[in-house]
């Protein structure tokens, strides 16, 4: 077997470095100076087009499921000790005490800036805010004399949240997931992160973890953790739901966990964004929005609709201005060579076209937005106004940024305090109650031949009508 | 290809007789009489024998897999035809016209007997009523001034429900899944379920479909329904999620569709109960209760939790009673075989117990039945006191009998209108709202060395800094 393991590692180092090689080869291209001419506009498509049009990439991780359930496998069976192996392997940590101590969480309190400190506070209030107004409580309904119901937001026992580490440490995503679990009041709260070769966490993670009151952070990422997280081992503990983003490996391990029975946030993609525009609309702030999308990764999922020409125009020109200056410039460069800019005849279509594509984000910055606010059925999370990007929900406005991709958000919101919680129905029905309703029960038992079912309840009218005499 | 899926299609249907066959023999066998006899007793089991005390049959349907892709790729590719075709195969009915036609339905209500009308009235009209305040109002929060975020319910579109046919036609299911997709307001509301071989549709199931407002029904049970509302055929639509009990074939094809995007309401398993009982409970109460669960089929789960050794001996003999009269008893003597009566030493091991099983149903009938249900944290549906069959909550009470089975409910609780439903966040952020959060985004977005972020925030600050001059 082990042979077996170090040639799929391989693999998979081997596919990094392909990936790293692509990014480097496009750094040194000349052509990302002119990028917009390579953003594909299309003007007044056929509707029937459309669904080719806003096709997303094929999602498929079957590809990695060999490799990803090795590490599960291997996690399962060999606990710790597996962990460390492939803390060693994957991040080059060598953790012999997996579970971030007080130390130090103390050390990284000291160390964040104090700039950064006011601003996750900022958020931390805003989202905490909104998710405190998700808390459900059910009332009891008396459904017919007798025969009282009831629903319980119970809070999920044990929850594990995953934040991918890297260069770029996503402390946001530890509030996002962090203060719905707390206030829906989650017994326990796992918090698994990559270390550094150095076998730290960032202490923006940390800070932002104990901001939150998560005290139970270990130094795991990618596979590895989401096995911990499962099936748990001697140090991390096993959790009923796992959530939080990660790369394709980390997907791919929550897909297979999933089918034994672990529930997870949601299957994730690669992040989107959708600007709805008219001829009143910003071209340099719509760039803005764009660009800060197609940052995220080479496969993130850009698009324009607009009813204007002038401002798609206007559009092309922002963005290769704004380009020019960002870091990462490379990366998004790639994701706006996927991109499509759409011009429509008229908002219906813009509508239409919107809720068949069933946008992560979607931005609407037409002059009477609110009312196409209003039409809008399929979208993850929804900007009004010129003075609303997409930033603002990613990172301090309240809402969260745990959204569907992949067209998910026809069916499912994003995380919430519901995320959290289930609803157990309670009931409770006295003599009178079943006298009441006990006839149509049988009936009805009797009609779908569970004659069982039936008597269950004749059993007890029986007893209802000798309590009479 | 086609020889292929008539082997695969012959290996079906020997199953499918294998299965006939063990019960048919069964029905022979003498031993059914005492059946309590082999009901499994546990007194004071150690707290280290219970995760296998407690252990489920594995649910597996990869072997499945195989036929059940082959099915569904058939309906991918070949639409009504197909249908068609395993209609003939599977349930032997040769249908021209898919769709259930007015006349049908007419004819349908006409035919149901007035007492069975009258009781799935009653049935609805608490369904609807319990259901009916399920309904998600979000209110605008004002997180910092100037940014204004809410929740909005939106509807799923496009929703289908399964409903399996057979000799007992489950109408109670169509209430169940009907009532919250109407109340929740989805646009189209698809039925199927299989005819019988005369191409009928068993008119309680119309009935109930009626009664709900649901018109477009199809004739096409099993795999091949799941399919057609996957994919769509030319005569019936795709839907985005899928709802509905079923065979292991139907569970496979749901979880195999489920990978594929189509959203599912939940992968099922057997039918389980727990009760909960002390000294003060009634024997012949809980044996109609475990008996209602043990006909649903021979894999069905049936727990006993008492504080009382006298108790157990009561509901072994009372099981041994009202097993005697029972149509189904043989399904039933099955599913006690597999059946776990366990007597506890107090309480606390009682609750603690049922927290780590997380059964669908439970059934407490303690004195102090209100105490225990406030410890309860894994349930599907709780029913409290002796007057509350699991039955009640079968039919008619209002509450819904989709319900998180093996173990599930740890994490999700039944269907609800949250089902048909998701919640899409909505913001608008002022002037004001952005100078007042947006040098938070402004840090946080930086330390995550996401430039672009910050300059979406940082030319809308721009923006409102020239307004001012």
């Amino acid at each position: 077997m082990f042979p077996n393991i170090l040639i799929q590692t391989l693999n998979f180092i081997v596919r990094l470095y392909l990936v790293n090689f692509l990014i480097c080869d496009s750094m040194a291209n000349k052509q990302v100076k002119n990028l917009a001419n390579s953003m594909e506009v299309v003007k007044y498509p056929d509707q029937a087009d459309w669904r080719n049009l806003l096709r997303r990439p094929l999602l498929d991780h079957t590809e990695l499921y060999p490799l990803v359930s090795r590490i599960l496998e291997q996690v399962q069976m060999n606990g710790d000790n597996a962990v460390k192996q492939f803390n060693l392997e994957f991040d080059k940590a060598e953790i012999e005490n997996l579970r971030v101590s007080q130390d130090e969480i103390s050390e990284a309190l000291q160390s964040v800036d104090h700039s950064l400190k006011k601003a996750i506070e900022v958020a931390k209030q805003n989202i905490e805010r909104f998710h405190s107004q998700q808390k459900f409580t059910g009332k009891v309904i008396e459904t017919t004399p007798g025969v009282r119901c009831w629903q319980k937001a119970i809070p999920v026992e044990k929850v594990g949240l995953y934040i991918p580490g890297g260069s770029a440490p996503l402390f946001s995503t530890v509030l996002m997931l962090g203060i719905p679990a707390k206030l829906a009041g989650c017994r326990r709260i796992v918090l698994c992160t990559p270390p550094s070769a150095e076998g730290k966490i960032h202490p923006a993670i940390l800070y932002a973890a104990h901001l939150t009151g998560i005290e139970e952070i270990y130094k795991v990422g990618g596979v590895q953790a989401i096995g911990a997280m499962a099936y748990g081992t001697e140090t991390i503990p096993s959790v009923y739901k796992i959530f939080g983003p990660g790369n394709q490996y980390v997907s791919a391990a929550k897909e297979l966990v999933n089918r034994e029975g672990i529930a997870i946030d949601m299957v994730a993609g690669p992040s989107e964004v959708a600007v709805m525009a008219d001829e009143t609309s910003n071209p340099s702030f719509i760039a803005s929005d764009l660009l800060s999308q197609a940052e995220h990764g080479p496969d993130s999922q850009v698009l324009l609709i607009s009813t204007s020409e002038k401002v798609v125009e206007g559009v092309l020109d922002e963005v290769d201005k704004q380009l020019e200056v960002l870091p990462r410039k490379e990366i998004a460069a790639m994701a706006l060579r996927n991109s499509k800019l759409v011009v429509v005849n008229n908002q219906d279509q813009m509508v239409e076209m919107i809720n068949s594509y069933a946008p992560e984000h979607l931005i609407i910055v037409t002059k009477n937005y609110q009312e196409l606010a209003g039409r809008i059925v399929n979208a993850g999370s929804v900007f009004l106004g010129k003075y609303t990007p997409e930033s603002a929900g990613d990172y301090a406005s309240g809402t969260n940024h745990t959204l569907p991709t992949n067209g998910h958000a026809k069916v499912t919101g994003g995380v919430s305090q519901d995320s959290f919680i289930k609803k157990v129905t309670f009931q409770e029905i006295s003599e009178y109650g079943i006298f009441n309703i006990g006839a149509a029960i049988e009936s009805m038992a009797e009609a779908e031949q569970l004659q069982a079912h039936r008597n269950a309840v004749s059993i007890r009218l029986k007893d209802v009508f000798e309590n009479l005499k």
